[in-house]
């Protein structure tokens, strides 16, 4: 693969190369050791921008990850990095949440996606490339119905937090309710706990946007008296809409994206 | 520096660690060479993690960057890594931004920050430790009153693009209405144009926080008519708020924070 290749592949990520982008021209032949690492280079660095720009939300929706950070992507899943961010978003939130001085009539509350942010179906998405297939909603039915999608430790440990607090947990997701049994008993199975209410898609929200979906749920909580101070979650949809949190805290996911 | 102290220095970035971190037990000695590439390995993981945390808007308000994060944020900077994630989230803005389908009434905005979105005072934060330092604001203003903060090219090609497309260009900057005359040069000079109007802080606005400022200034702007369509800033708080824009683009900037 050239360099120039290498260009046309990257015309999806890049509008400008700017003049520090190496020129083929500019070395000498035939070094193609060097310039495979070159071109390994930044290949990281346009995925790594990628990323970047689905986690600071600048990205319109996609429905698969781009074939050319596919590797990126599951590199970025199976490695410290991956852990490393899941980390610090926790981390982040657990001091927003000691922070705040609760008021003590149980109307505090912190609500919590599920996929991806308690529950990691990394095992489904490594079966399915890492977000670089397309979406099979049908599978990915049957995976949740196994009932074993294990935790996501650093959201464990903050969720024990959160409840330790005095916190009321809301779940949020975007599972359908009939997934209802199976997700509370690999909830409780992963070693989640003691959550307020656990709110999944009825029929009635069949086919909503989830930032319209969960928007509408959250208001609900408003309106039963709940003050929502934190909510943590994969996507953007998760977290933008109205009713919106105090804080909120974006875990990272560059597998799927949900509008 | 041993692996141990490495746990302690970021201490304030991890709070539980995972099994994957290496243990230097399980590592045979003396093989000091090894020992600093997994060291620097695990400092530029978890100052990646710090710099994607403060893009996704996880971070509490901070001061300066931290102490051992201060040599990866240089390098950020003076990379291409900080150049492709300019280009990305420009880019991105380009798209939805010819996605749209404007009105002739001439009320179609798009708002732009001006540092660190238009121009880039990477030559001053050179010279003070790329963040590390605490802002000083007399030096800062000497800087600002010298006029030759040079454009960010990324955003100078979207300016264009928008300008062409038929946006009214609004820019709205935390910079003090006593520097109007030198902004004013200082765009022209680096290659902007005909904006619609050029928003300084005055003095009703001193002491405001800048969201709280910034959200003002939008909520004007749809009094006047406007229909903020995009928003462009390397700010969390030139984005969020009340009469926030259809799509807005965080544009990276790991040196400072802004609330």
């Amino acid at each position: 693969m050239t360099i120039f290749k290498l260009f046309l592949l990257f015309s999806f990520l890049s509008f400008s190369f700017s003049e520090e982008t190496p020129n083929h021209h500019a070395f000498p032949r035939p070094l193609i050791l060097e310039y495979a690492e070159l071109e390994e280079e930044e290949v990281s660095l346009r995925c790594r921008s990628w990323r970047f720009a689905g986690e600071a939300n600048n990205l319109s929706p996609w429905k698969t990850v781009p074939k050319e950070c596919a590797e990126h992507v599951k590199e970025y899943m199976n490695g410290k990095g991956y852990v490393y961010d899941l980390e610090i978003a926790n981390k982040e939130a657990g001091e927003f949440a000691k922070s705040v001085k609760l008021k003590e009539d149980g109307l505090d509350a912190w609500v919590f996606d599920i996929d991806e942010t308690l529950l990691s179906n990394l095992p489904y998405y490594a079966a399915h490339g890492y977000g670089f297939e397309v979406f099979d909603h049908a599978k990915f039915d049957d995976w949740v119905e196994k009932g074993v999608t294990p935790a996501i430790e650093a959201s464990l440990k903050l969720y024990e937090d959160i409840l330790n607090l005095g916190y009321k947990v809301i779940l949020l997701t975007g599972r359908s309710e009939s997934h209802r049994a199976v997700t509370v008993d690999n909830l409780i199975n992963a070693g989640f706990r003691d959550w307020h209410q656990l709110i999944l898609r009825s029929s009635d929200d069949k086919g909503k946007l989830a930032v319209i979906y969960k928007s509408e749920k959250r208001s609900e909580m408003e309106k039963e008296g709940f003050r929502i101070l934190g909510n943590s979650g994969d996507q953007w949809s998760d977290l933008l809409g109205s009713s919106v949190s105090v804080r909120s805290f974006k875990l990272p996911n560059p597998m799927y994206f949900i509008a």
